[in-house]
């Protein structure tokens, strides 16, 4: 009978490889910006955070099958060595995704050998590395969507990933202001399952009284700021986010388009019409500022998200069935009447106004691990809550998502906050 | 008699031409890169200033020497409309030096009308509008020495800003380490006088314990750093850092020399010995980050500095006389044996690791002048303290300067924080 | 029976196609720099410009696969219209490798049925042009083989396009001096088949006096400059070429390789030991005229180089069978023992002193195919001769090859000019 | 008495120093772009020439006031050593503009004593150097102009380097065209005076039959070329031109002004109206190829245009009282009617086909000075005549200029030519 690590491990795996399914090989080397990966290499980088971080260190005797594949699929880790130039990861024709698929065969079959060596005297810190190994696995898995809908998008022929009945949207829910009281509380991560680093220690803030919006930012509402020249009006944008604006070209959120006068969109499931329902998204976090302003609100702290994630309690169970890279309907869908918050974690990540940092008192892993969260604490920004090609079963209110505040290729949307006057 | 803000307003005038008066025309045109700017341009801008938001709304009639210099000496106020591109401000030979002398007359002259009429339906509004263009006038005095420093530096010939006397150095204190109990602090300005829109809504925090160096890190400190390959481990730096080490450069601080395997130091007074004791200057925040990591410390956060300098209640009028550029000398200076907090305000900024951001209920002014600091928001670190270049009556434990993680050309420095295990 | 035409056709587009054999799909998607082409384009590039220049013009009703492989198969034809970004060819994972293939017998189809139909009123112009089509075709088989090679370097693993027996080279011949007495001659076409235009009109030149090295400088004589400091002495170099040596940071030819102190080379056939008596390769124009100025000499002008290929006689008929693609040796071979110049045509092009211009006289074909040639004429340098992976039918005393003086990836090497005192 | 060489150093070392009278010390400093030099650095690298080239060698014991102007005003002579960077020329405020007269002093007293020393032992030396000196000197008074017309025109006040009276215009002669006969024949200087050492060696040429127009392009004849689109259709255009023109956003020459439907031209003697009959100014040579290709002509080659200003007899003398930098107009006038071939040396110079390269034989001076001219032969094109702003008296049919063919800042024009059938 398989451990439940070991299930674990195997689901995961296989998933990663079923995602590629509907690409063809060209598509796995594709590679259409530095900040995007092929499929190919995050089948192989994962294979390789296995072996670097437990068959190297756990498994005497481990062989892998080409000592090159240390240096060229090394994501990030300068204390493991060096690493492949990352903005020339699309040029790896070899190893082919044939040899790639051996590699991680190679791999999994070490690593359910490891996993089933119940005596291991390191048998705790397997444990402890595999579950993380997982979690980075999944968070890779997301990676995927974004990457290859990135890069299929620079292609004229705007290729489908996956074909999919497009579905009506439901009739979208009016905005709902949810109010919190001043106070001193805890934020952090507290449970008994797995956290990352930066989630920790759990620590006391003390967070004003605000508002929350129950559900995200439309398209359509996205549309009037478009409309009322949000893109050509400086004193609704931030120094460097109107730099963006006007050095990029920017006019609206990536992967609108225009054609015929029809508003569509290009998704994962071809180009589709723009439907006014759904939540705006792949907008930068500068745009999700400038929005905020024009609105007459602001981006909440990820305090307050934090704060108002927890009191919703829905969390990750509530979703895990519906959304998620599990449902395998990979576009954000519209808000429907309820009450209570809703779209925390199933539909875009969710820009904050806090900068990545450090919890007080963080201190990462020690050795090359240590690297996984903590050197990124500068020049980003937190998103908060999860997206429809996220793994649902990773997402957590305490979950710190962080990316440049120009970064526009992740499903990243926008809920708004305002002060309350005490 | 002349009233106090028209006595402050020449005070503050001349004192900006005086600066100049050490160099010549072709020096004052001067600019060796995109961040600094000319001391031809700080003359005229800080002109423009008072005209723009002064004498254009308030003095009817008002006629400017030439209708051009709106868009040539505009800083970055999208309100007022466009700005000459500030990568070129060194290439504006005309007005010539002269000119701006005259163009500074010309709204003095209008000036001391504005503020001797003393039945000015809008006086309240044209007090507490020429109180900010001194304050911004004084900090572009500061930008005066960090902006000529950097260009003059870019010539091989290294000329000297001011001769001066090169004084001996105290002996350096030991470090002494300052604690500080958690608490919910409040936070930000709460006096009567001056203070900018940033530093304000006034606002409660919690803050865990800490302690913090009553210090400055020296230069021999910074050396052993340097000595222990400091530059080249990348795992003492965070990611963004390690990126501007590499394709930089950077070996040392910015205005570090070796000659002939002797120490040295570019400053404002010419080429001079690296003095061990005086405090490390001129480092970027990730210097300083990775510094402090590797000194087994942190950087503190603003809101740790600002607890701490309030309660050491030293701040402006202690260091008036003897600090700032009244001194006459513009390079730090060692810390000596005394008890309390040291070399808060008057050697050089200290980096946080703050992130730049708005106080919880920010809003900035309507109108133009709300860009003066808000739209920065975001990507900047925050500095708390003062420089040997500071007008340090314009300093005090709230304010809150503001630079990219990469600049070093201000006067920037390091003192150390650590936690309390509770 | 099958015409000569249909025939040529036939057995070209097969040759395109054969030699993509020993790759796999991703490898056939690969660019690794902006100046090269992946081999999928090449193949769908061909196909292009029968279609744009023979089925589109002269076969009614014929409809293309795909309207929008118009835009992506361009490659520089403004007369035909908009193009896709060249540095992006790497990016088109779609069409796949199996749809340009259909595209390829799609196209295949309709020209037969062109060429077969004998009684076409424009039968003169579809032979004309078809014959251009296949010249061009011979072309880009040429640069299927450099550019693949460049792609595939870039990859830390060096794949070796085909296992060949690596054979064992000849001795040296020792350099011998042809020399040639000044007089008007003859310069371009004058023959019966088929050519260029930038090969016409033939025109008189008066040529000086002169002398040519019988063959190609070797790798053992290029390491001599190489070893005497050829790459760290302005002196030897044009400004716009140590330029590129400085940017670039060169220090040997494109492929050589190091490695624990043995000499070794990256070719088609894998890494192999640096021959001594191979002809240096990979050079670019300003190497080969530092080269040059350094051993005394100079480079040829191209009157002088098609002079001393006229008397030679050998041209293309003599080396058909040896050398060149049809050879399966994808690397430039030692010198022989003989009398005559050799390695004109069969081993790698060489570089020229003469920029790429118009001949007087010289007037482009009108529409867009007249952009084939003529509008490359600023810029370039000529490189007469032909190289291992020529097609060796396509080479002539009168064909004009040209490149830019910085660029390496292509076959180039080195024959060297003398003046003759009279 | 004084030797005419000593007269001749006198006169033009005086000159360059009087150019700069119209100046302040700031304009004197201005870099707009890395092409250009600031006055000031031209007053003193035309000292270092003889400083480095003369004084050093010849008189023992010279010294200079400071040893670092060898690296300082150094422009590109490797074999002399270390040059500080280019692009940094403008930052140099030090030396100032008096240091750098004092300096100008101090070598022109050591030059007159080193003229003055008839029995020097390398007196033939002396003499030959000091005339390179002075025609050294002579080309640099014509890039002042240049330099500062560029420089100043980045200013949006547009200042006028000297007011003049703006002469009325004669009538446009029309166009003439002069034919020659297809022959051999002899091309670069025979004469007895000075000339460079890319004149050399005279040598034969066969030079096909053409025609050459009388007179340069007027602005109204550009004007039509403007208006027919030229400026937006490729198939006029040079590739490298082309991408050029949409690189750059070219839409009309270099200083070409349109205000409130005026057609202007900013000029050294401010913004003047654009006059019909003027010769177009300010091309690349990629603009004067697609006018010409238009036009229905071609840009002459050097030869034919030699040859055509060789019979033209013309030259220098007949030009010198009424044009060139003496005439104190700098700007291009019309064409006159009369008979032979106008504006040879006098308005702008004129691009020919011509790629800049060797003469056949050519052989550089030995040593540092041989990097004069020979090092440039790559990627530039010759232009030959002469400009308003030249020297007339260092000007002949022999003369051979050169800039890359994008460079616009130049005083270039067009001539154009045409094929004759024989």
């Amino acid at each position: 009978m398989k451990s439940a690590i070991e299930q674990l491990y195997r689901t995961t795996r296989a998933q990663s490889e079923s995602l590629c399914a509907p690409l063809n090989d060209e598509d796995c080397t594709l590679q259409a910006a530095d900040f995007v990966s092929p499929p190919k290499w995050h089948l192989a980088h994962t294979s390789w955070f296995f072996e670097t971080f437990l068959l190297k260190p756990f498994m005497p005797g481990y062989c892998s099958p080409d000592t090159r594949y240390e240096v060229l699929f090394n994501s990030y880790y300068n204390g493991i060595g060096e690493q492949f130039p990352r903005p020339q990861r699309g040029l790896l024709s070899r190893p082919t995704m044939a040899q790639v698929l051996d590699y991680r065969r190679h791999v999994d079959s070490a690593m359910v050998s490891l996993l089933t060596t119940s005596d291991h005297p390191e048998r705790a810190a397997i444990m402890t590395r595999t579950e993380l190994g997982v979690e980075h696995e999944r968070q890779h898995q997301e990676l995927f969507f974004t990457d290859i809908k990135y890069s299929l998008a620079v292609n004229p022929l705007l290729p489908t990933y996956l074909a999919a009945p497009w579905t009506e949207q439901a009739e979208l829910a009016t905005t709902q202001w949810h109010s919190y009281a001043a106070g001193l509380v805890e934020i952090g991560f507290d449970g008994t399952g797995f956290c990352f680093d930066n989630e920790l220690p759990r620590h006391k803030a003390f967070v004003g009284s605000f508002e929350l919006a129950n559900r995200l930012v439309s398209n359509s509402e996205y549309q009037q700021f478009v409309d009322d020249n949000g893109y050509q009006r400086p004193e609704l944008w931030l120094s460097d986010g109107w730099s963006a604006v006007t050095t990029r070209g920017w006019q609206a959120p990536q992967y609108w388009l225009e054609q015929d006068g029809e508003a569509l969109e290009y998704t994962l499931h071809g180009v589709q019409p723009r439907q006014a329902d759904t939540p705006v998204c792949h907008v930068s976090g500068y745009e999700a500022d400038a929005y905020a302003r024009w609105a007459g609100a602001r981006l909440p702290t990820e305090q307050e998200w934090e704060l108002a994630a927890q009191e919703a309690q829905t969390a990750t169970t509530h979703h895990a069935n519906t959304s998620g890279i599990d449902s395998g309907h990979y576009h954000p869908r519209a808000a429907r009447h309820r009450s209570g918050l809703q779209q925390l974690f199933s539909e875009c990540w969710q820009w904050t106004q806090s900068a990545y940092g450090p919890y007080p008192g963080f201190s990462p892993s020690p050795g090359a691990i240590g690297e996984y969260n903590g050197k990124f604490m500068s020049n980003q920004w937190v998103l908060r809550g999860g997206s429809c090609v996220s793994k649902a079963e990773q997402l957590r209110p305490t979950y710190r998502n962080f990316f440049y505040p120009q970064d526009r290729w992740q499903f990243s949307g926008i809920r708004l906050a305002r002060n309350l006057s005490e």
